[in-house]
């Protein structure tokens, strides 16, 4: 049974505050805890109602469903809950295709672009310091354990883009189209924030506007979501170099 | 003031029996409720907080912003909330590009698909009787005011894939990939269920199994999104006519 402080405790991970200054974040569901388990992540506690992740640990602690249920951000828990211990990864130079969000708000979009990322093989993901948080437990939740394969880097992004030799291409609502345009294989993809777009300071460094074409009259949607338009971009950059 | 009455009525609507019991439907956010305003759906009743939409009519009704909390399904009520009528159509044979869903569950990856088919001209989606309810409020919000000007048919996909002329796509995990395969400007493109894919039922009707290729080795993302997988696969059938 779980004391009343270790459900404070485990609850306080769900504020950013209280996960920097512990280390930890959550995880739940089933598939995302394996696939933290199997990654370089280090668990800090499993709590579970049954033994099914084999863990064999002293981390892991059998719980009953009213205490999961006391822990969970799910309406329906599912079997376990896991604390994992925050990565503090030094940042590589980018070098391949890489994606850069420039204050992406919305935690789905987030999580959705972690899993689009792992989808098409980018690593890395360069983030701006106002980014939502990527151990929001509704980013994890949407990135489906992906989070757990890419990894996040929060940094000045001016500085960023200005040190670096590869291409920037910026998702904009007027630039070139998308279908038409020549794209390396390695660039940066900046993607900006779901209702102001590309911060201001970033554009002296956009490369190359691009968008997205719309195929109806100015009477249909004002925008794609950034995860939506993130898909699209991400299939054309890899489009281009795929043999299959 | 709203009355109990009425404050329970309007809320009733945010469960499927009511709604179609009363024929009703609830609109929230300043845009979306200006894009139904725009469209052939006809307006019940506009509450909000302030005279902004100018109706110029007698449904609307200034309410205060303690009563617009009251009914609204935001944790931030924006100034209105608009009831409108359920539209109910003659299902048209498809004719041009069209979406097919099969037992889409998530309100939010319906209401993107919805938002998706509007920025990509695609105007009629077709979706078996299990897809969630279009005017649940949560696909209502996220389609963004999209639901105004793409139509959905609810009907038996068995029959009408059977019943038509146009070549069918299916959109499966082995299929052939995306990249390399002529697509015809008209076609049915089905998207299916989340967890399980298209239904079997559906499967001889479909001509072409197609897939988006993967970037990362087995231990990557298990699977896209259905709304991420529709970006792409929509983008994919509208770059090959695009003229720009």
């Amino acid at each position: 049974m779980l004391s009343k402080q270790q459900i404070k405790d485990i609850n306080r991970l769900k504020q950013k505050k209280y996960r920097y200054q512990e280390g930890l974040f959550i995880v739940e569901g089933i598939k995302s805890i394996k696939d933290f388990l199997k990654s370089d992540y280090r668990l800090h506690t499993l709590y579970s109602t049954v033994d099914l992740f084999s863990t064999k640990d002293e981390n892991c602690e059998i719980i009953s469903e009213k205490d999961l249920a006391r822990i969970s951000s799910y309406k329906k828990p599912q079997v376990g809950l896991g604390v994992f211990r925050i990565m503090d990864e030094p940042m590589p130079k980018p070098s391949k295709l890489s994606l850069i969000l420039s204050d992406i708000n919305d935690p789905g979009n987030l999580g959705t672009l972690i899993r689009l990322c792992d989808w098409f093989g980018i690593r890395n993901i360069y983030c701006s310091k106002k980014t939502v948080d990527p151990y929001n437990p509704k980013v994890v939740q949407a990135s489906m354990g992906s989070l757990s394969r890419v990894k996040l880097f929060y940094t000045d992004l001016k500085s960023l883009m200005k040190k670096q030799e590869l291409p920037v291409y910026g998702a904009v609502m007027d630039g070139e189209p998308i279908y038409r345009k020549k794209l390396p294989e390695n660039a940066l993809l900046v993607i900006g924030n779901e209702a102001n777009g590309i911060a201001d300071e970033l554009y002296p460094n956009i490369d190359h506007r691009i968008s997205i074409p719309q195929f109806t009259s100015s009477h249909g949607a004002e925008s794609l979501n950034a995860a939506m338009a993130g898909s699209i971009l991400i299939s054309e950059f890899r489009r281009r170099s795929f043999k299959g």
